[in-house]
């Protein structure tokens, strides 16, 4: 692991810029200064720096991990309900949906990731998405206090208008199968799952080692890990996707809680965390470490 | 280079399917049966198999090259006037253009590359967008052969509407410089260019030595080349990007014509050509060939 | 009268043509053959022909009069959240809502129309919108039966997924006030209101009369009540208002319970029923009806 | 004519209100506060006041005549080629043509207004639409000098990328038949004749006469006269249709030249000049003008 080593010499420049996501209370009152970063490797080995080990909301960072649970309960099926294209339009729009008849562009939008809840709703034992996700992420991570933050969920319910209106029409095109209701409250729950860093990274080595979990058992087909993460690099992080492969080059997927995860594909994840946001939603300073540790590492996938 | 052998034995099942571009006369007559592909290495080897010597149009696969070189004169300064994202939408739409007020998604889509011909037009020695592309391509494949075909050319101005309206357009937003007429002469010029996939393939490994020419030399700088990848990666086979992500994983590069180029980062490049074009404009045989490839292969970028 | 006379004797060859709405389960067992017509003029007769005193589902047409009850309690304070433009799209369209920040281009679209029941849940006494709709239709047919189909009311509640979408949308963008269920509930029922072309006919007088109620009184001011009218005429009948206009050249609102009203300025209204629609949702037979009777009658606004 | 005396006392609050064209030099430097005003009777009398007399630029003003000698020549098939809807978008949007392919909402935004003169060039005798255009405005206004400003002409040509993109875009979807500099070189023409509010008034009578032309005789059918208003009337005033509509309430065209022609039907016409437009493009004196007239004469069609 030494090519990553100076990665903790980084200067961490942008640590508190950005505007913190202020459109949930519970969200908006985290200090913008803290700054977390952790790498897991597929050897065994973690490293961490800051607050690496403070939960903080996942929000669209959990994801990556409804998509990796469909994928082993569903398989390729899940594509005839989503796409997976780029959006090229902001994470909440309605407009594509409506030229589309319904089919979201990709899994990690809001719509798609609603219809991947919905999936998941029809076939995990418990019929509670958020629960399934739970699981994985507290086995992957070893720590079985990973939970929902319930005032985030709540406030997340009470505000998400966007979101219903998002599922109301995918309902009147036929594209969710469960009550609306049922469907938003597992995904606003998913979204408040809190972790840190280094759970996080953890968690998200399940795709650097091409679909084996901590167990070294498949819980996902290699070729779905690869896939999911070129859906990553494509999709992973709003409408900056493009702009984060050409400076990052890896797949990426973030959250407005601050939160980015990153895979190095078979070697490990990174997951950093700073609140404050750019005007695309991505975490600021995250962003930044990850631009500068592919660049002084020299890792990219290309 | 073993892990590329087999590759030679992948069944082309589906040599000659799709439907061969017709919008040009001199497109529409090419024998929809041909097949080619060659491998080049960054260690100098080259396989090859089929119709591989066979010069075809190259048609958006030359985006790449006039990329290429306006990175080496421009630096980053091409993206005060192009984006680095995804579409969404298909490869000449007008609709984008409209809501970004003229400025081209990225450099792939045919708005953006005649952005990126205006630009060269004011840079290169030749005021010859085109000849500078011919130049570049005639040095790395060692082929001074190569050339436009130029009843192509006159065929695509004369049936290049679309072209014309996507030029006027970014002119009265102030986003060309040049006169449209003589911006769209040599971009038609340029993607008539014929080249073999063994050309083609030699070509490329420019991107994949990370920006050094044949003769060892900077071309462009590193993170230039590896991010020409990233936007082959994510915008480079129209809207079919993340699909393309989704089953090669690879950056790769489609043309009308039927060619396709793939880069295996720090390894090598494969250019495949099969005229027969699927509903997004990428070649059938090819897609099918590189899918197959890089899953026998287990080579990804992820 | 003797200019409408002859339309009496008006063939109504498309009786029975175009598809019922078959979206809501009681609308689509409508007998499609059933027509009827009824016109009211501003010196109190009323002719009549055919189902004309059959009750149907006013839908759209609703509108109309949910707009003059706001018009008199808040004048053009409504402008504020609405548009006074033809929309160029669809009845529910989200697109133009998300590109204009949740501001419905007219009152006679959907979105529209659910902000105008939310202004007048917060203006009428009884905060019921419905039942201000319901109270003005009575006063002014002089009918106290007509009321709401419960059944109907029921079905578009549990189907109408786009509303709620369209209402969680602008709620999201701060332009509803009142909880999306309430206002929808009350937008649901005025929808669901049964009324007879007779007294159909009678109750638009208002509106021929520039304003002034059954009782002579000024029920909202003369411009408001020909500004309405400007309004139908532009945007009345979903997105074929211009081929209405031109074919027509009356303000007209039509509903997809296959009714329309038209307006005479300063002579009369014209009610008209027949329940099959042509693809952009309007009564065929009502149409062709309305357009050889001012064909005929010379009758048109221009 | 006594309820129109009264108009003569308007006072003019908005002279020299709004901001005057400046995208071509010769509109620039007009003087923003003429203005001027005439009204023309179908029983013959012309009333006039302020700059009247004085020739200005027509612009989108001439596309009612143009549209008069196409329906002349070509009849209801013109409505093959266009549409007869508002638009929804501003007048040179390319979006709405993409997504309708290539067939323009109505002959008032500039593609329709294009496609228009193109089938005008395959009809008329001279070959020449804009010579049509001329020709008609010269016998109905008795004016004989009415003529084309060529400054502005070429100004439009050198400067009108945006109609370059619209008219190719539609060549491209077959809905240009003659080359787009034919088309357009005859576009910029007729939008660049002179003519006076008297003698604009004047020419528009053919319209308040229901098709008879100045010698009695019927130029156009008079369901074609209607119709054309009731164009007027949705689709005249750019994206403020229906607000023009709503203030107004009569059949208007307007051009950025600061014109507008108003039709009273049955009555006469109305054409007002005041250079300065509001953000819509109309002009602000003449909008304001016509909305006191009507006001005061309680004049509309509603």
């Amino acid at each position: 692991m030494k090519r990553f080593e100076h990665s903790r010499t980084i200067p961490i420049y942008f640590q508190g810029a950005g505007k913190v996501a202020d459109y949930i209370p519970a969200l908006a009152k985290i200090d913008p200064s803290k700054f977390g970063v952790a790498m897991a490797t597929v050897d065994g080995s973690v490293f961490s720096h800051g607050d690496a080990a403070t939960p903080f909301s996942m929000q669209s960072i959990s994801k990556v991990f409804s998509l990796i649970i469909a994928s082993k309960y569903v398989g390729d099926e899940i594509w005839t309900r989503l796409g997976r294209e780029p959006s090229g339009s902001s994470f909440n729009s309605l407009v594509q949906l409506e030229f589309e008849n319904g089919i979201p562009r990709n899994p990690f939008i809001n719509a798609g990731a609603i219809v991947v809840t919905d999936i998941l709703r029809d076939c995990v034992d418990s019929c509670s998405p958020c629960t399934s996700v739970l699981q994985l992420l507290r086995q992957e991570s070893g720590n079985p206090t990973i939970g929902v933050n319930e005032e985030v969920a709540e406030s997340e319910a009470a505000t998400g208008h966007r979101n219903f209106a998002l599922a109301h029409f995918m309902k009147s095109m036929n594209n969710i199968r469960n009550p609306v209701d049922v469907v938003l409250s597992e995904y606003f729950k998913q979204c408040s799952i809190e972790i840190s860093c280094i759970d996080l990274a953890k968690a998200g080595l399940l795709l650097a080692r091409h679909g084996r979990d901590v167990n070294g058992a498949h819980y996902i087909k290699p070729h779905h890990a690869k896939r999911i993460q070129a859906i990553m690099m494509t999709c992973g992080t709003y409408d900056a996707a493009g702009e984060i492969a050409y400076s990052i080059g890896l797949p990426c997927k973030s959250g407005v809680g601050g939160g980015m995860l990153a895979v190095f594909p078979r070697v490990g994840c990174v997951a950093v965390w700073g609140p404050g946001l750019d005007a695309k939603g991505n975490t600021v300073a995250g962003v930044e470490f990850l631009r500068l540790l592919t660049k002084r590492s020299q890792f990219s996938v290309f």
